[in-house]
């Protein structure tokens, strides 16, 4: 069977010892019990993982890049085992990060992508080039009628995309079909109005046995997107929709609950991995995170290697869009676009929202600096 | 509405830092929006998140503690959103640790908790005291019937609960319904031979549009309990079985993927709340963690407040039993019964499987030894 590859951080001090746990991950990754006792023939020569390189970390950090193969066997068609199989045991180790992946044709049959991707993005907003507008609406605790208000005045003001505040779920203050249908209401006539082709963005993270039914819902209802949070929905709930040829709406993701994932330079996923190339794997269109300079304690180089990763080569894997946020204020655009150019989402809360008597009028100006 | 309360470690150096950092939690976690713009009224006074205490970290590792409520109205009652109050965006933050909440009775209404927990695993598998024993079918790439054969051998030796290895998943070597089949034949034939009681585990971590319909699978070809991995499948999956009247089987969870939300100190849970209290709220029975001393860099000390965390007072959630595992040898046996006492699962894979001329005569040596 093919093999695919994945490429890990090893904070190791010495070759012999990178081999070692490298040897160790192979182990800890497939079979799962000491090496001495793998059974001979089939499980030693396909599922057992293969250390194929173990090289000095190249970007000065120290350390070591192992390289290891995993068998389409391993897999057996299941997207939630091939995360299990990339960094299942071993995310419970220090000094190991995941830095990179090939993928095989088996991968690609479980894993088609995004269905839209920046060019259908794009293509879905109208906006053929330059940066992509994309605002929240809240707080949680406003009602229906407040929030659905300010979709509206996002939309009159031009924005491109219009998500639910990660926070808004099923609150009693605005139900999920409640303000669904409100808030694709609210920018469908700004729309009429504007001439412009917003879209609204519901949060359909919930429960186990909804939250399929809720973004068929989202779908049904007009919603021109959806928005989950794969740290607590699952990581195969984006994948499942956007693999499903009846389920026509882009998909963003959100961060929230995953932080840990990424937040510490020897463990987890390197920012370009967990943000970019699992969100691709998932069939994400556009991932939100957050960017530097904010509230969060992310880099520049961190967040252009997210944007990296979102268009690089991936398998057949559509490139998306990276949708930093945060604490993002109009003094923040010269220095966005030079780490971002324009294939990026740039989503934008509070400073809009604290200019509420005026939002259409905060939003064209935001527009008009971000696409002079 | 009532408040909860979670407590957050916070690297600080000095008070004045620390309180101006739990501000930005209560913020962060509820509204979202900068302090000054938070509308006034019922946003502003129930939904906004509330420093409720701040002082020095009592354990002398530093920093601080601070206690923030939020509102049952914050969660609406879904809870996915109940764990995005506790720790969303700021899982983001390094320096922020979550280390214990409290409950409502709201709460108490989303997560019934264990059906079984310590008292009801005992009852299920006849242990009715001293450390249970668990042990894992594996490795991935054996066929049906050789899983088979060792849940056979492990159940003949007198093993209480044999698992799936978490990487056990719907490969084509033993496809989800046939393992789950042979699986609960082989331990029934065994337990009619020996007279105990051993239940078959499957692991039932999939698709997300599968995930249920495999618990209930499980449930109705005669399986003692189901294992799933909550970072792969999602946070909400264990909740919703074992709030389901109609779904009436143990449920035990394994670590796997969600390692970085644990393995470093200023950053994401306490090992106590992630293992034992997040599994609680789930409704998760008993929870697999690597244990001391094995091949992962848990401590005594950790592992001990995990076990701490099963069964200290919680709300009206059943005590569970913690299920340390990786690495586990006959050698072990004393360490581990002095950290952890009788209400203990004792997770045994490789050790075993080393000794497969006779693996019943090993699982008794070892029976022998834990509960002499």
């Amino acid at each position: 069977m093919a093999r695919f590859s994945v490429t890990y951080w090893l904070g190791a001090a010495e070759a012999t010892e990178a081999l070692q746990r490298a040897g160790d991950v192979a182990l800890e990754q497939t079979v799962e019990i000491p090496r001495d006792i793998v059974p001979a023939g089939y499980v030693e020569d396909e599922i057992l993982g293969r250390v194929e390189d173990v090289r000095p970390a190249s970007d000065g950090r120290g350390g070591f890049f192992a390289d290891i193969s995993y068998s389409d066997d391993d897999v057996g068609g299941d997207f939630l085992q091939l995360l299990n199989v990339v960094f299942g045991n071993s995310a419970l180790k220090t000094e190991t990060r995941v830095e990179a992946m090939t993928l095989t044709e088996a991968i690609g049959a479980i894993c088609p992508g995004p269905q839209y991707g920046n060019a259908g993005l794009r293509q879905r907003t109208g906006q053929s080039s330059g940066p992509i507008l994309m605002s929240a609406i809240k707080p949680v605790g406003l009602s229906t009628r407040e929030l659905a208000d300010l979709a509206h005045q996002f939309a009159l003001g031009g924005m491109d995309m219009i998500k639910d505040d990660h926070g808004l779920a099923n609150q009693d203050t605005s139900p999920f079909p409640e303000r669904l249908k409100a808030c694709v209401e609210a920018v469908g006539e700004a729309n009429r109005k504007s001439g412009h082709n917003a879209i609204y963005v519901p949060n359909i993270t919930g429960p186990a046995n909804q939250v399929l039914d809720n973004a068929f819902e989202a779908q049904e209802a007009g919603a021109g997107a959806v928005m989950l949070a794969p740290a607590l929905v699952g990581l195969d709930v984006a994948r499942r929709l956007s693999a499903d040829p009846s389920f026509t709406l882009p998909i963003v993701s959100h961060p929230t609950f995953g932080g840990a994932n990424i937040i510490t330079p020897t463990t987890g996923f390197s920012h370009g991995f967990y943000f970019g190339l699992l969100s691709r794997l998932m069939g994400v269109d556009a991932v939100v995170y957050p960017n530097f300079g904010g509230r969060f304690g992310f880099s520049k180089v961190e967040c252009r290697s997210i944007a990296d990763h979102c268009s690089m080569p991936f398998g057949s894997l559509k490139p998306i869009l990276p949708a930093p946020g945060g604490g993002m204020k109009l003094e923040s655009v010269p220095a966005m676009r030079e780490v971002y150019g324009n294939d990026v989402i740039y989503l934008v809360g509070g400073a809009l929202l604290r200019e509420k008597s005026d939002l259409p009028g905060a939003c064209r100006r935001l527009i008009e600096a971000v696409r002079p």
